[in-house]
C-alpha cells in the first residue's frame, strides 16, 4: 500500500502550552519538537508516541484555518495525517479516484515535508493530510 | 511512559462496507478485521496501517454513543485511543491528576482487550480510550 503509516493526529487547541503541561501531567508524554508555520497560520507541537505522533495545533491568528475550526467546533481533532513515499504518485491516484483535493499539488509543510490536504467531504467527513516523510 | 502507541483513531460512518471500500480505492488498506461488539453498540472495521490503526464505527442502532455522534456531528473522528500496558494502573493515575473518567473501572471492547474511555471535556475536547494491549 502506498500509505505505510499514520504520521500524526491532528488537534486543534486554544493554547499550546497550557495543552502541552496537561499532556504531560495526565498521559506522561513531552513534545519532540514545537515549531511556528506560518504558512500553515500555527504553532505545533509533536509528541511522538509508539511509531506515531499526537500534533497539537495553536492557530497564530483567529483568521486561519485552524482558528476558524476552533471558532466553529472548539478544541478537538482535526486531521490525520498518512505518511506516503511518494506524494506524486498518490495525488495523481486520488485524483483519478476522483478524491476531492484541496491541495492538487504539494507544498512545504511542518518539518520541511512535503504535504497536501484532502477535503473533510471526500471521505468519511475527515481532513486528510499526505505527508512525503522517508521511509528511513 | 505509561502510554506506548497510539493503538488507533476512530472515526464514525453511517457505513460500514461502503467506507471500507472507499478506504480501499482510495488509499488501497484493507481491514485487519471486521466485527460486532454488542457492548459498544457498533460493528467495528480495523484497519492497520504502520504500528496503528484507523478504526471505522458504525452504530448497530441510532440510540447509542456512535449513532448519536453521528446524528449531531455527522461522520468524523470519534476518539483516539492509547495502548497502556496497566490499564488499572493508568485510570489509578488519571484519577489521582483529577482527569474526568467515563469508565472508572476497565470494561471489555473490541478484542477482548481491556478498555476505559476519558471525557472529552477533560483535554483538547478529544475522546480518548485506554486500552490495554499486551506489548509483545
Amino acid at each position: 500500500m502506498f500509505v505505510y503509516n499514520i504520521d500524526h493526529i491532528a488537534i486543534a487547541v486554544r493554547d499550546l502550552d497550557a495543552a502541552l503541561a496537561e499532556y504531560e501531567r495526565k498521559y506522561k508524554v513531552t513534545p519532540i519538537s514545537v515549531e511556528t508555520v506560518p504558512d500553515q497560520g500555527v504553532r505545533e507541537a509533536m509528541i511522538a508516541i509508539g511509531g506515531s505522533h499526537i500534533q497539537l495545533l495553536e492557530p497564530l491568528e483567529p483568521d486561519s484555518g485552524v482558528g476558524r475550526f476552533l471558532e466553529r467546533n472548539g478544541e478537538g481533532m482535526h486531521h490525520i495525517a498518512f505518511a506516503v513515499v511518494d506524494i506524486d504518485e498518490a495525488l495523481e491516484h486520488l485524483e483519478n479516484e476522483g478524491a476531492r483535493l484541496i491541495d492538487t499539488e504539494p507544498r512545504i509543510g511542518g518539518g520541511g515535508h512535503r504535504i497536501a490536504f484532502v477535503h473533510p467531504a471526500d471521505l468519511t467527513g475527515t481532513l486528510i493530510e499526505l505527508v512525503e516523510v522517508d521511509d528511513g
